[in-house]
């Protein structure tokens, strides 16, 4: 097992990351403590994942509640029947939840931790490889809005996030290939040894190789923690996590979510991000051919969908949340390992990046 | 126009204090800078204050939103529509939200802030005596659940407060005396020269004369401000602020929040802790009776409605989320102006106190 911590002061809490945590009795007393959980998760864990869990950490029957899964269900009306729960329950300020699951579970139960009795402690436990490297870290948690995604939230620390590899072997192919995108970007932004490591074991990641993963876990969710202890709330330069996400989520909303997973989103903007590096000239074209290569390696995607209109697609760069009062704020790099803010991009820099991709 | 401030670092805000201040164009401009205002109300307020607010400060009707009034509507339903309405105007991380009318308003307006994209700037316009020395100042938002009362929220500090004494003109004069129950508490619990003063000027108070309002409202605002900067989210000493409260959510809820106004049910509260103080051997029954007088001439209650049932009380006050795992916890008097947390009452000091108010 590796334990990084995410040093936040008073909220700084640990990330445990190996094989055979979620039935790992000892960890989970050490961190409880003679508090009280409630474990929380969606139909599909809960096939797989409940009763082990459960069993281990001597969680009753009657403190679990298991939720519809799929992002369309991440809404207050859902967070609505978890308040429902803990007030039947009659649990209390010392009450822990337990999100047992993937991004949405994490962000949907941590969001209600952050409510509930005006805050109260919760653990990640996430079983996708997206979630373990990004989401569960970082303390954002958010339900979507029928109007935009993650547009009702909070800043919520985790009491600890727990990490059992383990989970990675039932998990679709696409999705650890999906996941692989987030752990490329740690790469891309701050960490150029560790891209090059990536570089070296992208095939035995792909192969789930057990100390490889955690090896690439830890590696991740340093980066993140590093960022995240820096800049906790996204006043600055937290957003460079972004990089790929401004492409990303524009490709995301134009297919409706329906077609694209998240980190293949991602994987596809980070191959912008590059792009629109070397446009600027911040970034060699060898560089460039670096981070590509790396990514084919992946099969994550190298082009738009069919008939993707690049006008239109800058149209939705604008309408995301993060492009403040009209001002476009892409992530750069200046090189690879060292990613930055940039808002001097133009319309038309983004519409010749777009175009390249068609 | 007084001013204080509320020291909490870079969260740090001022309290305005005055006569007038709802039309201040220029007080309010140098608050709002260029940011957008989204002016929130209920339709009681909206009647009196929205039209002279929203012309001196501009605020055009599209962003004017009116819900309907009372606790009855303090609802993750009625929040959902400021979301509602927030995402159709297309609303930014730089709207403000400003909350105008009492503490219902501002709970609710206070947590929209909190949650909006993860949290936006909101401002406290308090129209009522109660939420001008209490609820507007200290960062407390909440919603209520069908068990429980503001059990869903977040601490989330405003902006700024802008306290116009105007408003209290037209305020029915039941609730200028609930409000003064707080007022009183602050006396109580850490500034026995307030207390003093207030023994002087209370007939002035209850006729609303201008300067005494001001003066009584900046202290109470000052004594509320200095235990929040000691302890933002209660861990320890800012529940002196809810001296008398266990006592009176208890006649709250027995009476099912349809008899009293809550400030009343404070001011029978604030008897009971003085009455248990002396029990105690805390408080010298000549205090007492001090503390008894001045309440007396506000109009306060002075008994438990009829038919209370001592026993079933102590339920409530054990059932009420601030017992924590089965501890009672009272915050008792070591003499006026002196209030402390108490965790070693015990039943049959409860009983025997509610037994001398039926």
């Amino acid at each position: 097992m590796k334990t990084l911590t995410v040093d936040l002061g008073s909220r700084s809490y640990p990330i445990h990351i190996g094989a055979g945590l979620l039935t790992d009795q000892h960890l989970f007393k050490n961190i409880i403590g003679n508090r009280r959980p409630v474990l929380i998760t969606d139909e599909n864990i809960a096939a797989r994942y409940l009763r082990p869990v459960a069993d281990s950490w001597k969680i009753p029957e009657s403190d679990h509640l298991i939720l519809p899964p799929g992002e369309a269900n991440k809404t207050l009306a859902t967070l609505e029947s978890i308040f429902d729960f803990l007030m039947k329950r009659r649990c209390d300020r010392k009450t822990v939840l337990i999100a047992l699951g993937g991004g949405v579970i994490g962000d949907m139960v941590g969001f209600a931790a952050a409510c509930f009795q005006r805050g109260i402690e919760f653990i990640q436990v996430p079983t996708t490889l997206l979630a373990q490297v990004d989401s569960s870290v970082g303390g954002k948690t958010a339900v979507n809005h029928p109007r935009g995604k993650n547009m009702i939230g909070a800043f919520h620390q985790p009491r600890a996030v727990i990490i059992d590899t383990d989970t990675l072997a039932t998990l679709p192919a696409r999705e650890v290939t999906a996941g692989l995108a987030e752990v490329i970007k740690y790469g891309l932004i701050r960490d150029a040894d560790f891209f090059s490591w990536l570089e070296q074991n992208i095939d035995a990641l792909q192969q789930l190789q057990p100390t490889t993963l955690i090896e690439a876990i830890a590696g991740s969710c340093a980066s993140k923690s590093a960022v995240v202890s820096a800049d906790e709330t996204e006043q600055g330069i937290r957003a460079i996590l972004n990089l790929g996400h401004s492409f990303g989520h524009a490709v995301e909303t134009a297919t409706g979510y329906q077609t694209w997973l998240h980190g293949e989103a991602v994987g596809l903007g980070m191959r912008m991000a590059a792009d629109l590096s070397v446009l600027i000239g911040s970034l060699s074209a060898d560089d460039a051919q670096r981070i590509n290569r790396l990514i084919d390696r992946t099969g994550l995607p190298n082009q738009l969908p069919a008939n993707s209109d690049p006008q239109r697609l800058l149209e939705l760069i604008y309408a995301d949340k993060k492009t403040e009062s009209g001002t476009l704020t892409f992530i750069t790099m200046n090189g690879i390992g060292n990613a930055t803010i940039n808002k001097g991009i133009t319309d038309q820099q983004v519409l010749q990046t777009l175009e390249q991709f068609r």
